[in-house]
């Protein structure tokens, strides 16, 4: 058996997230189609994680496992003809029969897209929170640059987390700002569930003035997801970059 | 009665153009839905210019008369309200009661939107023409140049047109390059139908090696729509700003 690993970017907004559900329609049920449909073979394909419902991804990266043998040159444009406009494979190569998407991923970087326009761009309005009040830039800024380093994320991880560790290391965060719109970029060596937008739910307090910087401190301190802000919402999240060392 | 200017940006993919037609699910009988929510008045909205179906606007103007006594500042906001999240209006203002969107309109400024990535943006799918062959991008822009200044657009103009003029004067012509994008912007006193669409289609013809630039100008002197190329598709195209005098 062949491994393969392709770069996906694809449009969340109207799938039930990554991973096949009972509910279906997700973007795994519609990828795995594709390759029935080129290969003739039934399989499952694993990603670098999975994304929720209304999530995007500019660059997810998956692998799974086949007996055919289309060059590997051919996979991209031969997997396309079977997606639809919103799922789109960027690459694709042939790699070690250990690789393994999420096992391997050495770093993510996810976007967090904000429209601070006063009524919304419409082209990005799948893509992008729209938050037109104003918010304080340089406090957020402040409050963000807590998260770098290697901390126990408790405080920004979702209940339902099944991790045994909730310790990560966060190797950049940013805040880009453009006319009408703000980026936040956050690159780790791995995430919890809804960690990114616990983050940025609680970075949004503090640009509301409802909590300072340094108590954004004391709550990643605290290891308490009670202690932390709201769960931004999904549409606003994009899964940008993963990387391997290979 | 009142004479009420608006500003609106919309996504045209699922709409039937701008103009009410019988067949329904336009932007105006949309935009005279919520006004009519708004004032319970029925009105009939005038525009700067129809776009046909697909084609987007990132700031069309339009204008309606009203007995309701709303603020001006409040227009925007109140609108909105009543409108989908792929119609948004942007600003209003009251104009003379002799103020005219489409007569009143000084310049016109269309985008023609191509994205040249390999496999596509999934996020730009709707907004731009995938084109991911090779262009000769200088030999475009020289052709480009000779739709500047005043001429008579009969080559570049559908049969359909019902204009017993065909002289339009083009401001400004211009193509910028990013990594994965290529934007044409025309300005104009006026369009013919079907114009920015007919010249882009031309472009590509001298882009693919087809024409060359001479070819393009001689095309234009003609004033034969046969000598042209294919009309671009839709989805490409943006309304990218109206001007008015005042």
């Amino acid at each position: 058996m062949r491994n393969i690993r392709i770069a996906v970017s694809y449009d969340g907004t109207t799938y039930h997230g990554f991973q096949t559900q009972p509910i279906g329609n997700t973007v795994q049920d519609v990828l795995e189609h594709a390759i029935r449909m080129l290969t003739g073979e039934q399989t499952s394909v694993t990603a670098s994680g999975r994304t929720d419902a209304g999530v995007h991804a500019r660059r997810q990266v998956i692998n799974f496992e086949t007996s055919s043998p289309i060059p590997v040159n051919r996979w991209a444009l031969a997997l396309n003809s079977w997606l639809p406009g919103d799922i789109v494979v960027l690459q694709a190569d042939e790699v070690a029969p250990s690789f393994h998407a999420s096992y391997n991923a050495r770093r993510k970087t996810y976007r967090y897209g904000i429209d601070t326009s006063k009524f919304g761009d419409v082209f990005e309005r799948n893509y992008r929170l729209h938050y037109p009040m104003p918010l304080r830039l340089q406090e957020m800024k402040a409050a963000l640059a807590h998260v770098v380093g290697k901390h126990d994320f408790t405080s920004f991880a979702s209940r339902r987390s099944t991790k045994t560790s909730h310790v990560r290391t966060i190797l950049d965060a940013r805040m880009e700002e453009s006319e009408g719109k703000l980026d936040i970029f956050l690159t780790g060596d791995g995430f919890l569930y809804n960690m990114v937008r616990i983050i940025v739910g609680t970075l949004f307090w503090v640009g509301e003035g409802k909590l300072s910087a340094d108590d954004f401190k004391r709550i990643l301190e605290a290891r308490n997801r009670t202690a932390a802000g709201p769960t931004a919402v999904a549409h606003g999240l994009m899964l940008w970059d993963v990387e391997y060392d290979d």
